[in-house]
């Protein structure tokens, strides 16, 4: 019916939406498999080779793509170049701003870490504006290290542990900032060291949140799941909600927040302005305590505490283990709400994981419903090594990149 | 590029296809707005009137579109025909077993409920069969008199307080039931009293996610919310999460069981094989005996309880006042996690809400990260009187219908 209708023919600005849409579909396709050929592209995406190899040169003429060698179809045997995504050009800038430490990351079109910057600095009490400008710092010398390697970064994106909405932190009671604009803050921290340049487009979210997408997009493939809690333990709790590959933000944006959900209602104060969260009995300090270790002993304690536990002293295995406990206790909760595949650890519970995880996971199988916890189950892990809130932050700039090549077109300097 | 591929030409299956697609949107078009002219539904899908009228003409032979009068359209003040879901033909049926009631509903294609009956009874301790052969004389007599109506229910849903998943309970505990095939027993015992009908497809879901359903397609417009938290006080505590107008389903089909989230790590052992879950502190049983009742007084104790919380009873305000702070700190950190636009309270919860709002608000104004809640917030909210778990099962059968209707044109018996 539909189809006789005249207003339905496609008009022009239908036509290059279609191309617009399409260089993406191409692009993605070499991404995503990471080399291919365009007779592979062609049968994979459904287009014709013709229209391909169209979309093919003009990513390859605006410097999306490159090509390579011949490789040999496994099919037909004939000869075909192959594509990849290229190694220089547009690239994401990831900066995470966390309590005790500031780290910027570049990373090109294929997501390679291509740069890495970490300062150690204890960002508490500082105003968020000398915070923001020591971010600005490290990020200008990752930028200038990434045009070294023939890399632009076409837009930054920050992590930090807080509630963040419309460019704004609301909250961020480790940092002690309420109402920053940090979006703003932060490019114009930027722009100061960089007068000549262009403004990068500057965006943020929560750390939890950009952490947990580096671990869909950059976890191990070989068990990869799309529907988990993430937590990361920092001096405070993380934590972000993922279901079916897309981030659950909530009504106002501020889903995930486990580190906040109440353990013992007559507990100690937390930061966030309630008593007994989960951060007061499974956070740094917390741990740290427990052990008998200096509370605000950050990295060095926490390296203490792992040696100790790994050396089996009792009061650092009883201190991760009453931590594990309180853990479980909560996710037992988180699960029995949200029935995910399954609970990834990150930041300092990593590395404690084979003192905090047995704990852990015998709360969940007591308290998750009808046995669907089974004691010693693949689904409570470590995050895996390769992503961080830096690197997931930086990937969602290059995501953006692969969603509309076309916005990225470099345009010659006025 | 894509519209120059030949294979891009709509073939004849895709013809039929988009005319089966266009059948259900225009069906749906005229009954979500309750009432529509050919030209309103043109106007509102984007098609042609003869195209439309096409569609309508169809609709009309098939019984689901009726008729009726002549209306005026606001504009250009020509008389139109108005168009309207049928009363008649084909309808949904929803048959909720509870532990101690068993409700069954028809509603026809406008979603209003034509037939209704209820049967107080104890579920617990009878066998699984004998109870779903209960439900399914209480449906027949809901057929026969849907049928007196020149309704024809074309499928049933069952609601169950239980852990449902690939058509069967895996666990119901207060109904004590485990890994019953409950689609294919409830078919068979309608098949058995009805031997000379087609058999009717039967599928089966958890009665708070159908609840919370019923709250979205039936609640109040006024103020309508997308993204919920549902909450249902029966002899267990249902929970389900509606998010963004989909219900969460989780990785295994059993997401929302709020009712088993442990408030004391130490508490009495719940049904569910853990401790101290919620429902425990929460659940009717819980409300009654706390209050000085008899817990397993059901109906008539819950009705002494509201009677004596109105007349301000200490023992009786004291025990809900309780249950509703459990019920608050459990759901500040579901709030924490999720963050809804609001939890809504049905069943038992509904009846209390003078005296369970207030402590349950309280908690939840301390305990929901960054002020967020706000004491006295409209987040907090009763159920909508509208619909139950009864209700929303029936409407998801007619959803069904009025998502393919083509499914569901009648044949003549053979």
């Amino acid at each position: 019916m539909n189809s006789n209708d005249p207003s339905a023919a496609p008009s022009k600005a239908d036509k290059a939406t279609v191309r617009r849409h399409n260089l993406s579909l191409v692009l993605r396709t070499v991404h995503d498999a990471g080399e291919a050929t365009r007779a592979g592209v062609a049968a994979r995406v459904g287009l014709t080779r013709a229209a391909v190899s169209s979309l093919v040169d003009q990513l390859l003429t605006e410097g999306f793509l490159t090509e390579w060698g011949k490789t040999f179809s496994g099919q037909a045997g004939r000869p075909g170049t192959a594509l990849q995504v290229a190694r220089t050009g547009p690239a994401g800038l990831g900066v995470e701003i966390n309590i005790d430490y500031v780290t910027v990351c570049v990373i090109d079109l294929a997501g390679t870490e291509r740069v890495r910057l970490v300062e150690r600095t204890d960002n508490r009490g500082a105003p968020p504006a000398t915070v923001l400008a020591r971010a600005a710092r490290l990020a200008s010398r990752a930028i200038e290290s990434a045009t070294e390697q023939r890399l632009r970064p076409v837009g930054a994106e920050l992590a930090l542990p807080a509630l963040v909405s419309g460019g704004s932190v609301r909250q961020a009671p480790n940092l002690g900032w309420n109402r920053v604009a940090v979006e703003g803050l932060f490019a114009q921290a930027l722009t100061a060291l960089h007068p000549t340049h262009r403004a990068l487009p500057v965006s943020a979210d929560n750390e939890a949140n950009l952490a947990a997408m580096a671990e869909l997009w950059f976890g191990d493939s070989d068990d990869r799941v799309t529907s988990f809690i993430y937590l990361t333990g920092e001096i405070g709790i993380g934590g972000a909600l993922v279901l079916n590959g897309q981030l659950l933000r909530g009504a106002h944006g501020f889903a995930g927040e486990i580190g906040h959900v109440v353990v013992e209602p007559d507990g100690p104060e937390c930061r966030c302005g309630a008593r007994g969260c989960l951060e007061q009995y499974a956070g740094q300090a917390a741990l740290l305590r427990t052990a008998g270790l200096d509370e605000s002993a950050g990295l060095t304690g926490l390296a203490e505490l792992e040696r100790r536990a790994r050396e089996g002293e009792p009061q650092a295995r009883n201190a991760i283990d009453a931590a594990g406990r309180r853990l479980g206790r909560v996710l037992s909760g988180a699960v029995n709400l949200i029935d995910p595949d399954a609970v990834i650890l990150g930041g300092v519970f990593r590395d404690l994981m084979p003192w905090l995880a047995p704990a852990a996971d015998e709360e969940l199988t007591a308290r998750v419903v009808s046995g669907l916890w089974t004691p010693g189950s693949k689904r409570l892990r470590a995050s895996s090594l390769s992503g961080d809130a830096a690197r997931g932050a930086a990937a969602r700039v290059v995501r953006e990149v692969l969603a509309d090549p076309a916005a990225y077109v470099e345009r010659v300097a006025d």
